[in-house]
């Protein structure tokens, strides 16, 4: 990756406060022009600017964030500073970062490359993953902001995370302390495995009581994904998890608007920039009818194709035929299929034989959850094929067969890889979660013991709320012998917990 | 009502161990034609019977039913006759029985109309009120029964109730009896209060420890509606619950099915029904993105119409706007409106304001709940305004401002009023639903204690997947490695208990 | 039919210059509600009514109108009478009379049951075929007109007919009387056939000028069907039209609204009134995606069905692909289909081999033309067959292989059997048509020579823009500068001929 | 362009018999990829290469095409040769040649950048206008052919045009030789009129008698679009045209399927790439309900836009009511408007006006015709109006008011500017016309006066035919009987002229 020639961000700026390692600031101006249009599509976080901005309440806080660094977080870092917060960011992806936008936010509105005032971003687009886990690392480092200060802080009050390696290294990092050490690195540890390692490591050697300080520090964690959620459930159970955490990724205006209307957009989005091919009069294959399965569902018929729904719920599966699409096993159908979509987040949904019986040139997506989705591993030992390669994420696979097929972004997730992932008014309604679920663990600390917690009913209907007027969507109200008749509050929430939208 | 003056059937019938009380018996014949084709919309039912009818599981089991006596209800009756148990019979409301129905299911299968060999029934259309809560009290004297068994029992094993009432009848009962006797009934008791009291009273005049005894047998109640969950769920809370319960209604395979796909059928049923107009073009509102709002506005859109929604909650508003629909009060658009939907089940949402400021000859129409939704009340005290019937269930209201409009059911049920209710594969899905939540509480009473329960995630999803044949709907298998993966058992349940659908 | 039993209108009645023959005058009142209310949906109809009111173009104006005698058809006379016209009317079918209709049409507005003041009809629903034709040829003697006024005449100025039978009888009148007389019966003639040869033998024998003097006389037809059209393109052909024609059917405001829009609506309805099956989740198969194969597709797919085509036209095939459906030849899917729609124009689409093999209790219904289309005929030879009657127009049809089919209308056209025919506002957009055409033929008689015209396309125009208002859609205006830029008329017409809409 | 500074295709390859002029040959392998995935998605084309690859029914012909010179065209250019036919090529529009493309059709599938061997073509992306009509006459001059093969022509046999400029410079210059040679060049003509008029001067000075030669041979032309037929039109009026033309354009399956179907892919295509914003939710105004306007409509929808129309003709506005949508004039709702998208053909339909009213960063998109639909000429000019190119083909427009509004490639045609045009599927229709129509000139011109004609319905439904398969579409057959009754061909072709699909 030539990124890796290129200058970067010098870690003894002029500014002498201010911390950094990005790709080039020069890329300043063009991502503050990207913010600038994806603020108008964040009205969420804009609201809580305007909200927030005289009182300041994460006024003291110190977040450590560890999500994609892209033109959207930016908006939401400088949500959180503007409410009153010092943060330290560094993406969570090795890919993921957009390089103008990490630029952008160390530049900051008022500074300039030579005069970076921003925030420390430590990120940028392909890094090595000894540099994401050193990244990673840097931001628990607090220590030049608590000399500016004269605090005697080391690390972070709050973690913004997303997939929990934030979380992880501070979990680790303590159990390693009060245990035996970091174990010795293992022959069959991956080069990832390592690297986390190694950080630790250097660690305990300079400070054997560093991480149970920092975590001491903690007030909680607001977590973004279903896997992050999934590890602090986990430590949970196991009685190790060290402070409160917040689940976003469960409150309905992230799971039922993200999952939904985020993958209806991306996926055109996506097989339009890769391959080009009328969507209209093909016959699609959905694997799954979850929140994924339906936007994407809905994509697809949006644009005129034929689908076809693949389930293993029952439920699921009577909802698709309630909606009027034919449901069948891929085995049953594959030799009509044009477009194979995989919704499932399940494991070898589509297999050698699913691809070897596709029509020619059919394509093959994958907008579930991880790359096994789609067995290409297979297709890599797969006697007689072979792999052309289109265009970047973009693989024309010759079968056996005599038939091709074509892979987008080698079965990870293509709404990232062909199109630009989910657009920012839906991700508005996630990082709004973050900032309210950053602002409860702030400002509330006693409602969250050390546990896993979703946002009060409340504060999901008011991320709503917030998203309403950029549609010039006007709710009505309802009256006080209304609310009184349903048993409601006025101003919500208005339905049960156990209410499914 | 000309009913009251048909000859009604017999209870001293030829048959002298079946009681029964219909309309007419002659009508049988039409009803069996009509449950016939029921059974095929109602595949869940028909599953159920084929699986059990050799091993007959409810066998011993005496049931107490207080549901619509339609069609659908028939086949569920019969179905729970297959399985074994004895069954008696009432509705829960004085005007829902089709009476061809009850006479088909009291004749039997095998019977004529002077050799009734069905089920012992209590319902016609247009019962009074004081008739309705004798029926209802008869499907608990099972003296007949006891009688010809030899058993020693006097009522039910497990009540079957839509509403309530049934269940009402039972803890009312045992209260009063522990209790310092039935109250005297009061100026401000309605009719119906009073022939609710006059039943008990008679009771504990002829048996002061009549519902102690019967509800000492209860094993439980399978509850069908909101309405009567809700009152289970307060006698719970208050601690007076004297039995077991379980909520259909809670049931995914209820909630996300009957009220989005029987209102997405039976709204444009009862529109065309009612007026003939055309829908293709008009803009129409419809209040409330609930699960029936949501299957109302699809309705609509499906045929042509511009769909305004009126939301108070803002995630619902929000979902309405994703998916392309203007939000907005009533009150900011009532001059363009065509058609008025309400599905709030709230109070008052379309007053007599919303109303006068209606287009000339604007539809309204209910399928929310009660019949305040709209206040035709208020209409009813206007000055001015006059009523001309139209014809059953449609009246044109002229107004004092000159203009007209249409109001259908007289603000009740217009699903039930101008149509024919949910049809019947809806109606399956619920119903499948009793009888298992029938044979849970038959057959593991020790898995439900006091308490009001849903069924288990297995069920719900097994109801879903006696549907999906019917349909041509296949589903896919998960591989032992997959269920793995998922940490799922293959067979499901799939999703976890806060999974929303 | 109970209907001939029913006392008749007098054809002697009180008002001594109203002549009439209909079912009940005192239906007039419940008829007089239905056409109040179908005004509303009926803007075109009321827009040139107000128009033209003062004007009167139609004035002295005679027109023979043979159209079925319903609700709207009502509000197409009453508005022909306002332009000024004189009208005479019958039905054109023997079935399709709405009596309440024709009761209040003679009746008039200002006249009461006892003192009838309206328009001369002569139609009730269950007419003979022998009552079929002496009402058509009824509407052709307007000697009580021409006493009443002193005119010399003995027919109409204009026709207005639907199928052509109207028409019909003059050209064959003149034909035979300018010829050898009427031919003799022939054994293979059927009843029909007897009966309109029967009445123009008694019209030669009375006065053997009579066709040829009334003919002279007519400036024009306007029809209203592909089969009235067809007909009169064949004797335009041959050399035998006597008048000109107006193909009120090739209006673009006709044949893309009328066929489309009121099929989406009237299958949903008839579907519903016939089976009340739920449509969401079955597979449909509709044979045809012309104009009214379009409009069924939408509403299935409206209601959740999942839809596959059938169609010939490669061009349609096409069509109904880019829209998202399967294109299949009924043989290839019939054991999935639960409902199959025939829209075609065709003979024979449905077999009997199909029917065969159809899932058990499929519903099988026409809205494309004659009954030819499914072989009801074939069924009713089937060995082994049995039909059931449901209900009116819904038989069960037990098959030898041991399933049943439904079968709507006897496989005639189910939205008039099951349901109500089309909605008026689609009607109004036909009738609009109708009466531009009669204005046409009125006062530019010049513009129309002897041969078969559509209406020019700025009256096609004229019909759409005075339907739009009702529905609240407000046109956008061209500059003086866009007219020229494009070429056109700042009022239109906008497009060429050639555009298909 | 830096492209002027690559190096060009020599015009003395190797290969002495080739002349081409392209930017680089190297390109030719990542061209034929592209062409390779294109066959794919073009069946019509495949499907008459593999019917005519053995009679080769082109021998003989010689085609001067001057179309876009994209890889749609590639595959349309082969497909020619496969036929038998020579070919030369130019594109028509100095921005629309893909290299790549270009450079592959030159090397040829058996060729090599050194050794090419296909056809000769003479277009690059960001041609100056002298060098485009350099190319456009290059595409005439068959002498190095003529020498190979002894023949005695100087031209092509038939024109492929697109736009009409190749057939415009044979009529002009046929009409300078005739009369009294090229005109002089006038101040207010502009620097393509100078180009064009300088070819044709050279072209005189060297052979005053060429293009009647060129004429004297030529059996035709077939046009692609509604400008060239228009121009073409026009000539035939005014008694000009040199010889037949077919147009293309006017066939079912290119103006119904191309306008609506491309459009609905390219939209949304267009709109993701330019600005990544969610369309879901949004407030979408498209101007025109004509074919372009359906399909774009239809693409909004179905990403969850809530979308309003603007119409000038009152059919098309009630079809759109009919269809559902809220019909307004831009001015009266423009305070709502997220998006707008042209649709129609005309000038000026948004104003500068209408852009100062948007809501802030709307964005604004023509698929129409020309950039003039937007009025961004007014915005250059607006005082306090400025622009920032946010990325090419995407910018910023800041308005007097504060607001900005986002214009997308200048109010140029967005699905080209922003996106990547027509799909093959939907360009293989449209070229597959091309092909049946340089059939029809080449193997029965006397079916082809001079005048301009439309392909006959029978090959329109032939191209239909040929796109089935690919979708897996499948044909339902007429019997005999049927086709009798129908009185149609059993092969069609199956309706009227005047049918509107």
């Amino acid at each position: 990756m030539s990124l890796l020639d290129t200058p970067r961000g010098d870690t003894e700026p002029d500014s002498p406060t201010l911390e950094f390692q990005v790709a080039d600031l020069d890329l300043a101006e063009a991502g503050r022009h990207q913010i600038r249009l994806a603020e108008q599509e964040m009205p969420g976080l804009m609201a809580l600017r305007e909200r927030y901005a005289e009182s300041r309440p994460l006024a003291g806080a110190r977040i450590a964030g560890s999500l994609h660094m892209t033109v959207q977080t930016a908006v939401l870092i400088e949500t959180l500073v503007t409410l009153g917060a010092q943060v330290r960011w560094a993406s969570c992806n090795i890919f993921s970062t957009q390089d103008e936008a990490a630029a952008a936010v160390v530049v900051g509105r008022d500074g300039t490359p030579t005069d970076p005032r921003g925030v420390p971003v430590f990120a940028w687009k392909g890094e090595t993953v000894e540099e994401y886990w050193d990244c990673a690392e840097r931001i628990f480092d607090w220590s030049t902001e608590a000399v500016a200060e004269g605090g005697d802080y080391l690390g972070p009050t709050m973690i913004l995370d997303d997939g929990g390696d934030a979380t992880l290294l501070v979990q680790r990092g303590v159990e390693y302390e009060r245990g035996d050490g970091v174990p010795e690195t293992r022959d069959e540890d991956g080069a990832e495995q390592r690297a986390f390692l190694d950080v630790l490591r250097r660690s305990l050697d300079r400070d054997p009581e560093r991480w149970q300080r920092i975590a001491a520090d903690i007030r909680g964690v607001s977590e973004e994904t279903t896997t992050g959620v999934h590890r602090l459930l986990e430590m949970d159970r196991e009685g190790t998890l060290l402070f409160p955490a917040i689940s976003v990724n469960d409150s309905v205006t992230k799971s039922k608007f993200d999952n939904r209307y985020g993958i209806r957009h991306s996926l055109v989005d996506g097989l339009n920039r890769a391959t080009d091919i009328l969507i209209g009069g093909k016959t699609a294959f959905v694997v799954g009818y979850g929140d994924v399965g339906k936007g994407a569902v809905d994509a697809l018929r949006g644009q005129g194709a034929r689908v076809i729904v693949g389930e293993v719920d029952p439920i699921l599966a009577l909802q698709a035929a309630m909606d009027g699409f034919q449901v069948a096993p891929l085995d049953d159908v594959v030799g009509q299929v044009d477009i194979v979509v995989t919704a499932t987040g399940n494991d070898g949904v589509v297999t050698v034989d699913h691809l070897l019986g596709l029509k020619h040139l059919a394509v093959v997506a994958n907008v579930g959850h991880f790359d096994t989705e789609i067995d290409v591993a297979g297709l890599e030992t797969l006697e007689g094929a072979e792999r052309i390669r289109i265009k970047p994420q973009v693989d024309e696979w010759r079968l056996p067969n005599g038939r091709s097929i074509v892979v987008l972004s080698e079965g990870r997730l293509m709404n990232l890889g062909n199109a630009t992932g989910h657009p920012s008014f839906v991700m508005s309604m996630s990082f709004t979660n973050q900032v309210l679920a950053q602002l409860e663990l702030w400002t509330t600390p006693e409602a969250y013991p050390v546990s896993v917690a979703t946002l009060p009913r409340a504060l999901d209907e008011e991320v709503a709320r917030l998203h309403l007027d950029a549609l010039g969507a006007k709710l009505t109200r309802l009256t006080k012998r209304q609310a009184k008749y349903l048993g409601v509050d006025r101003e919500g929430p208005f339905k049960p917990d156990t209410y499914r939208y």
